[in-house]
């Protein structure tokens, strides 16, 4: 193999595809990028649950293939002089040129390297890859850690008429964003569920532009097509939660308020809440004001924030983390909370326009002195 | 104890003497910051080491003392809106309000936080306080964190007819800086050590500036006052290198280079060196150019950076660490190597002018395949 490529463009290309690495693994070609020369320059980065390729632009003057370990591939290419790096090999042994610098280094045989699973089409669906980023983005705190329910450590990805429909779900909340798509293939209506870990990596695959991204659905897999990059992953199997029958609605209290001044003025009574002092926070609806306040052995905290409507005086006690994670995702200056009694959920909306957020977090039971 | 203060003054004067206060102690005192609210408001962090007192502007409606946690303290005034914040105490209990802010917590009776040690003058000098930061920036790395030589743990400082010297050692390397100071009395020369922990904090409240600070020598401690804000550190006792005699004169071979260049080449070489893969850096220095290689199991790297001067061929193995440390630190653009034999020191120093620093680095055996 020997090929000469861009030093900027290979170094883009190592660290999209660096995330697919496995950081320590028992097999060392895991640890490792496999590099392929062949029509195209092909970086592959596959921990055996999500899998990276994206492909550079090179002058290939032999084709080949060999594993590098990733982190002493990106580092070597990182401090290289702004020039063109060339590669050659002999057997396992890589030479690598740039300017008056010069490493040889041991790779690794390609033939250890898994091969990533190729997705049948079945059904597909074509996104602004903004869309997908800000929906992956503003979902997927609300996905659970909990890997006995495994199903909920992925979101639902849900294609309709509606377009696109993304939900999160951990027993305590629920995440749900909705976006229009650009174009769909095959079924009318399809679903899946993708694990929560590749979608934090298509989200940072994604560039904040109209350019589409694809999402192709195979029988086990998914493939994202974005750019000059895919990644592939499994998919989740297991029944998701029916999120449709588990979102009040008609809710009898409606206020709004500002979503920052919410967020900050529960930051501030959460203060005195940490792993060791924890308390619910005792929020209570007001005519025109939310006042919230918490008690723990570390002392008391209380503050005040203006909200449009009355709340009737409902009180009602919500873990102050899934509070703010809510706030902090929604992509709204001005939400609606919506509640009904202190042990029914709030949900969290937009204050106008189209649902295309739909937050709810559950109350946690107040005991007196709190 | 009554005050109204600024939130960001507060915040500044917290986030300084905070820096003095015990991370975790079992006295707990020790983890807070003293509040004393006299004719002025001062706050005092000591960690029995180094103690950091600063005056903030406030208005004193009743005097009095609490300590408060740092790190809680420090959360709440940071998270409170940038307005007026009023602190009353009744007993230990103390009350925070800012706006719609209120908050109620618990303190430390200031009778058990430590008494910060009284430096009765003996020696003192005035130095600009941006050549105090940048003195002390540029020799800190040398300090050893070898507790076996207590006095190596700490930089000399010595006051004399050149100005302020300040020397750091630890055995494989030196690093001196001198400048200028703006007044001094007391002795015509003196010198004592500093911990370098204490130098770390002296180095980050000295404002990169022109105002003065002024470092007196106490029997036992050292003072110094950077502004509104002192510093005291105990000093350490012990028989400090006879530097002088350890730097090599009369070195045969002079060379020079570009401090930034040399750096990036060395860097670059360094990439295959680790924790597990040790190698000293194979340094030749040639007519006009220095080669430097190194080989581990990893592979082997070369790399060339042109120098003004004839090394002579001569070859020398150097720790790439410490050749790094000594050349980031170097306040100056082209740096001159003063070498002897391979078994001797390097010396580096300015190109022109006056020897406002000098590094010295120890050479290490090279064995045949390395």
């Amino acid at each position: 193999m020997k090929f000469s490529c861009e030093k900027a463009l290979l170094q883009g290309a190592i660290s999209i595809t660096a995330r697919a690495v496995s950081p320590k693994s028992s097999i060392p070609a895991l640890e490792g990028i496999l590099l392929e020369a062949g029509q195209q320059l092909q970086l592959t980065g596959y921990n055996l649950e999500t899998g990276i390729r994206t492909t550079v632009q090179a002058e290939i003057a032999q084709q080949g293939a060999l594993v590098l370990s990733a982190r002493l591939f990106g580092e070597i290419v990182r401090k290289l002089p702004d020039d063109m790096i060339t590669f050659s090999t002999d057997g396992l042994m890589v030479n690598i040129k740039c300017g008056l610098s010069e490493f040889n280094i041991m790779g690794i045989d390609p033939e250890e390297f898994p091969e990533l699973p190729s997705v049948n089409q079945e059904n597909a669906f074509s996104i602004f890859q903004k869309d997908l980023k800000s929906m992956i983005s503003q979902t997927l705190f609300a996905v659970s850690d909990n890997e006995s329910r495994p199903i909920h450590t992925g979101s639902l990805f849900e294609v309709g008429e509606n377009g696109l429909t993304v939900v999160s779900v951990d027993g305590y909340r629920l995440a749900l964003r909705r976006e229009a798509i650009r174009s769909r293939t095959g079924e009318n209506s399809f679903s899946f569920v993708v694990p929560g870990s590749a979608l934090g990596e298509v989200e940072k695959i994604c560039a904040d532009s109209e350019e589409e991204a694809t999402v192709t659905q195979g029988a086990r897999h998914i493939l994202f097509q974005i750019g000059q990059t895919m990644l592939v992953s499994r998919r989740l199997e297991g029944e998701f939660l029916n999120y449709r029958q588990s979102i009040p609605r008609n809710n009898a209290i409606k206020v709004e308020g500002d979503t920052k001044e919410l967020l900050t003025t529960i930051d501030r009574v959460s203060l005195i809440i940490n792993e060791n002092n924890k308390s619910p926070l005792r929020c209570v609806f007001g005519d025109g004001v939310l006042r919230i306040s918490t008690k723990t052995a570390i002392g008391d905290a209380q503050d005040r924030c203006p909200i449009t409507g009355d709340g009737k005086e409902l009180e009602i006690g919500f873990n102050n983390r899934y509070l703010m994670d809510a706030l902090k995702a929604a992509p709204a200056q001005r939400v609606r909370l919506e509640l009904q009694t202190g042990v029914s959920p709030c949900v969290i909306l937009p204050t106008e326009g189209e649902e295309n957020f739909l937050y709810m977090v559950l109350p946690v039971r107040l005991k007196a002195g709190e």
